[in-house]
């Protein structure tokens, strides 16, 4: 793999919530963001899913925020007892909660100037000094606090957060990815794959072995990386080696 | 959140592999394997995706083989030279990479007569004193070390795996969760589920907003737990404060 550059941001997502790691909820979420990120040339590191517990959360964002550039956190911004996200980013940075007068004053907008329930005011409170991150869909904000963006789970909300985010962002170069399907299967092509990737280091070749329809072994071969010129050159070798092959 | 009892056992699932993190693979998996745990009592903490990076492997083996009773993991024993899991599993635990005289044999039965080419000798290569995992579909074995079960990622094979695995442990206490669907949105319910979470300690009760197909909230609480009558009374419970609500 290709060491990043000095200038190749790098990011985790850190879905937060039982319904994932109970098998009830796919996290969908993850992979969207994936894209995202790829199309804006930050590399994704890392993806943790942690319950909702608050030492989990806190234990997760204290690597996370270190290791990569940007983190993604999904889940946990509601107003019932199982939202605890905006309480664990708050101890993880050692920054108290606070009521963020423009939350507050969006959450009462949108709900009616009745009184708001401590579940509604809730969905105002966030570390002091964060920055919202605005909620088209609903109204309980997102926000960032240092390298942290933390989102909603519902998919809408949450991709509307992305976008919003990654404009706001410096844009960087997209991986460009290249599909090889190929007929042998991948212990035929493992020696020319290596050759391969041994002598074009700028790319990342990756090799995915499918059962197709018919129970056979077929092989999907990736060329990923940011320059296209390099991924052309090498998309070109490996056909070359491919077709030397003989079985 | 209830704590663990001391015969509850936990897990953690560690996918490997470029192509989930680059979004061109949807990680669908983990969630497969999220819920055989749960329906084996065993309770999954995190669910961490790494890349094919020897230390980022490294690293997370290291810290969730701590973590939890047992970790697994998908992904990157193949033939190429992006499988680099066996390797890593290796140096974590300190061992020699060694083949392995019963997978060496199967491997040569399954591809006939003629000598292993690289790719499929490397198959065979597992940490010393490995215990290989039967692979039904192809002939690569999976294998467990200490408290990791190193698994395919293809996922007809892994399920396979998983099934074995799962059916040599001494049967646990299966998780249940109850569906409560629920038209009010979250924030009117957040109180009532608040008190109800707390008298019912024995059970998670999670509350999952959704935007419906006419763009209105509403919300499905689940009541999960091991014993089916914690979670018939906290249910009523529910049932009964929610009856209360006047909006």
């Amino acid at each position: 793999m290709k060491a990043n550059s000095p200038t190749q941001k790098t990011a985790a997502i850190l879905p937060i919530g039982n319904e994932i790691l109970s098998g009830k909820t796919l996290d969908t979420n993850s992979n969207w963001i994936a894209q995202k990120l790829g199309h804006h040339g930050i590399r994704l590191r890392e993806i943790r899913v942690v319950p909702d517990d608050k030492n989990a959360i806190i234990d997760a964002l204290n690597t996370l925020s270190q290791k990569v550039d940007y983190v993604f956190t999904t889940g946990g911004i509601g107003p019932t007892h199982d939202d605890i996200t905006a309480d664990a980013v708050a101890d993880a940075f050692g920054l108290k909660l606070v009521r963020d007068p423009k939350a507050y004053q969006i959450l009462k907008e949108y709900y009616g100037k009745e009184e708001l329930n401590p579940g509604r005011e809730k969905m105002a409170l966030v570390p002091e000094g964060a920055q919202l991150i605005h909620n088209p869909v609903t109204a309980a904000p997102g926000f960032r606090v240092k390298n942290v963006f933390v989102m909603a789970g519902i998919p809408k909300i949450m991709k509307a957060m992305v976008e919003d985010i990654l404009d706001s962002f410096e844009p960087g170069i997209p991986f460009l990815a290249r599909n090889i399907p190929c007929a042998y299967p991948e212990s035929v092509v493992a020696q020319v794959l290596a050759d391969v990737q041994t002598k074009h280091m700028d790319v990342d070749i990756g090799s995915y072995p499918k059962i197709d329809e018919e129970g056979g072994f077929m092989v999907n071969i990736v060329v990923r990386g940011q320059e296209e010129k390099a991924i052309e050159i090498a998309e070109q070798a490996i056909s070359d080696a491919l077709g030397s092959i003989k079985i």
